[in-house]
């Protein structure tokens, strides 16, 4: 109880993270995550060019496709007029490929705006967590002047004020001392002072990639985007040179499709891996970016009942101390101020800083929570390992269906583009009538 | 500070809160969110009724536009082979039209996601507070029932012991009285106890009705894509049947995309007029719903420096109460427990509940701060005004995209169905060749 419900490791996290992985030599590697060893970088590495195969593979292909068109069918006359048997199959399945692209494209944006959207997650997460933390910090240095300007000030007064009953100094005095315990107490809360790491630079520095990431993603769906139309409206105007021309983009975006389904799937690969049990690693990175004790960050990073909060005994302390104070200050409106009317003053001054300090010791006690620190962690986690692994995910079937869809319009175009009439030049600039699709030949 | 960067109404919903409304009688109305009011209800159904309106123009146009088509152009002689000089033009304009309804569809299946994504997270915020209600219930019963047991045995047991010294059995009945009072102030911090209101059930019920939501759509995305590919596979095959029976579904469809958007766009007015400003509404509804006093409601639903902490006073009097039982304890610690040995027991016992009494009342005073529920609160809104009404608009889009692609498919497809060639019954069933697109009628 108290700890938010938490991030749990989704299906398709524990489908990738079940994939076998092998280092250069093939030996087998564990798939925990370990992005520092060599073995898990090469067994990451390996994955990505497994993208490379198949790119090699497909670009034999379509070599051995279109050598096999050109060179082994009869040679037809030149003047003949009769189609080719296959002619309609030809465009109709790069019709289809150009098609299937389009539907990739849907699926790429879809997918590139569900991994912007678990990244930004992430980076407001990592804003959250560093808004509380220096709220802490911010509250602990506020609270430590506001006592201590009280003990300078109004407790001063005071013990001027009530020289000469000594006793009532001693209680004054008592004051001074539990309020300087508080302070000193209170000091050793603002745990994240000093810490090298900022989780707002983390977050800008998350984001700042994040941009460029999706920039040329977009960029990628757009350039194919384009293709896909151009080479339908070249199909349909018969223009060669359109046809021609988008031929070879086309093959410049099977190479990039190829090249960022490697990339995602190295990705996807690694974030499974770190996703099915992030807690130990984020745990020791945070350790060694920060030099925090352990019990402090296991306290945030798991929030559960079996870690307690290793700031429970200086709350305890300063909370005792402070309802001390107050009795203190009580004892002495009761006793001194009915002998020394000037003492009231700064004792009900001492009282309002009082109050004041006490709510904001449970705004403290609030902030220092796991809680909300936890919660932040989960968002964070569920940002990555939830969103923008559907995301990533979504990206590689767009980087498959483009691949597969590009590779048969490669092989189509050149047969369509083969079956064009030849026409004089000019009619490349005077616009062309549209081709009359789907109507028979007949008609 | 203190206070997690909250929600900020997006440049959307001030665009379409500033849309002018009107009832039935066309007299404006304020854009302020007042779904109970009768005014406001008519403007909502007059932004909906504004897409009946466009469903009867296009129907006319079509109407128009076919009937222009079949009377008024000369007869041909029925064996005529000449094509229509428009065939290619019209069947171009429908391939077209399909393509802009294929986009339409993908821009709905994001627009549909984002909704159920902005709606599960308003759920899940949901969830996540009722956690929070109940483990602050759930807290407090627990402290409760642990101080309750501690002055029925262990306090017992000690005022037994110490029996032969009055002032120790005073010292001791101080500590139950103030143990006593803890008990009662904490009581009062139960706030939910007993509230008719149960975010759960809010939460299951939002579920279920966008479970729904999501599913309709869905059913009517693939509908239409279906209509689309079965369109075009008509065109391709010039099966007159199946383009008819597309020409109706497709009149179906243009029907259930221009109801979509009646709906689409009433709620995202209403909507935009509840996120320009929702602090007013929910503090008044949940008011009405549970009964709790404003300064609580204001205190978690603003999270401000301005709202002070309704629970403040509750809880510096119980953390002053457990500070004064604890020195108590200690005072008889030091006094009692060398002269009767048995003390010791239940004073040790004691002092460990009031250990764990204050670690649970941290957790409680971390419960109670308005950060997490107010968190919440913004996620809900956040899911509700950023990610839902995004979804909405993009649903928008994909319904006025198909209303146009599928009125210019209505008004092409029997223009084009007109010029397939007449075949025999036979054909139909035999699965007739496909014809060559984009391929020139003389090839």
């Amino acid at each position: 109880m108290g700890a938010p419900p938490g991030y749990r490791p989704s299906a398709w996290v524990h489908l990738l993270h079940q994939l076998p992985r092998a280092d250069f030599q093939l030996r087998p590697v564990p798939s925990g995550f370990a992005p520092q060893e060599q073995e898990y970088q090469q067994a990451l590495l390996l994955v990505a060019a497994l993208a490379g195969l198949g790119l090699g593979l497909s670009l034999i292909f379509i070599a051995v496709y279109l050598i096999r068109f050109c060179c082994c069918r009869p040679p037809e006359p030149p003047g003949s007029k009769t189609p080719s048997p296959g002619g309609g199959c030809v465009t109709w399945s790069c019709i289809v490929a150009l098609l299937a692209g389009c539907i990739g494209i849907g699926i790429g944006f879809y997918g590139n705006s569900e991994t912007s959207d678990g990244v930004s997650q992430l980076s407001s997460a990592l804003l959250h967590a560093n808004h509380t933390l220096s709220a802490i910090d911010h509250l602990v240095l506020e609270m430590v002047e506001r006592l201590g300007e009280a003990v300078r000030t109004e407790l001063t007064t005071l013990e001027e004020v009530l020289e000469p009953r000594t006793e009532l100094v001693a209680a004054a005095r008592g004051a001074r001392r539990q309020a300087e315990a508080v302070a000193q107490q209170l000091q050793g809360l603002a745990f994240w002072q000093g810490v090298p790491l900022s989780p707002l630079q983390v977050a800008e520095d998350v984001s700042f990639v994040e941009e460029y990431r999706w920039l040329a993603y977009v960029l990628l769906l757009l350039l194919e985007l384009l293709v896909c139309l151009f080479t339908l409206l070249g199909l349909a105007k018969q223009s060669k040179w359109l046809v021609i021309v988008m031929t070879v983009m086309s093959l410049l975006v099977l190479v990039l499709s190829w090249g960022s389904m490697g990339l995602e799937a190295a990705t996807a690969v690694g974030l499974s891996d770190f996703c099915s049990n992030p807690d130990p690693y984020v745990l020791n990175l945070t350790q060694e970016e920060t030099g925090l004790s352990s019990d402090i960050l296991s306290y945030y990073f798991l929030c559960n009942q079996a870690v307690s909060n290793p700031f429970q005994q200086r709350l305890t302390l300063s909370q005792r101390a402070l309802a001390n104070i107050h009795s203190q200050l009580l004892g002495l409106e009761r006793e001194a101020v009915p002998q020394f009317p000037s003492a009231q003053k700064p004792l009900l001054s001492l009282e309002e800083t009082l109050n004041v300090t006490e709510g904001n010791f449970h705004q403290l006690v609030a902030l220092l929570h796991c809680r909300g620190l936890h919660k932040d962690y989960g968002a964070a986690l569920r940002g990555l390992c939830e969103d923008a692994l559907e995301g990533l995910l979504f990206l590689l079937l767009f980087s498959l269906l483009s691949a597969g869809a590009l590779a048969t319009a490669l092989c189509s175009l050149p047969r369509a583009w083969a079956l064009f009439p030849p026409r004089n030049p000019s009619a490349l600039c005077s616009g062309s009538r549209l081709s009359e699709p789907l109507l028979p030949a007949g008609l």
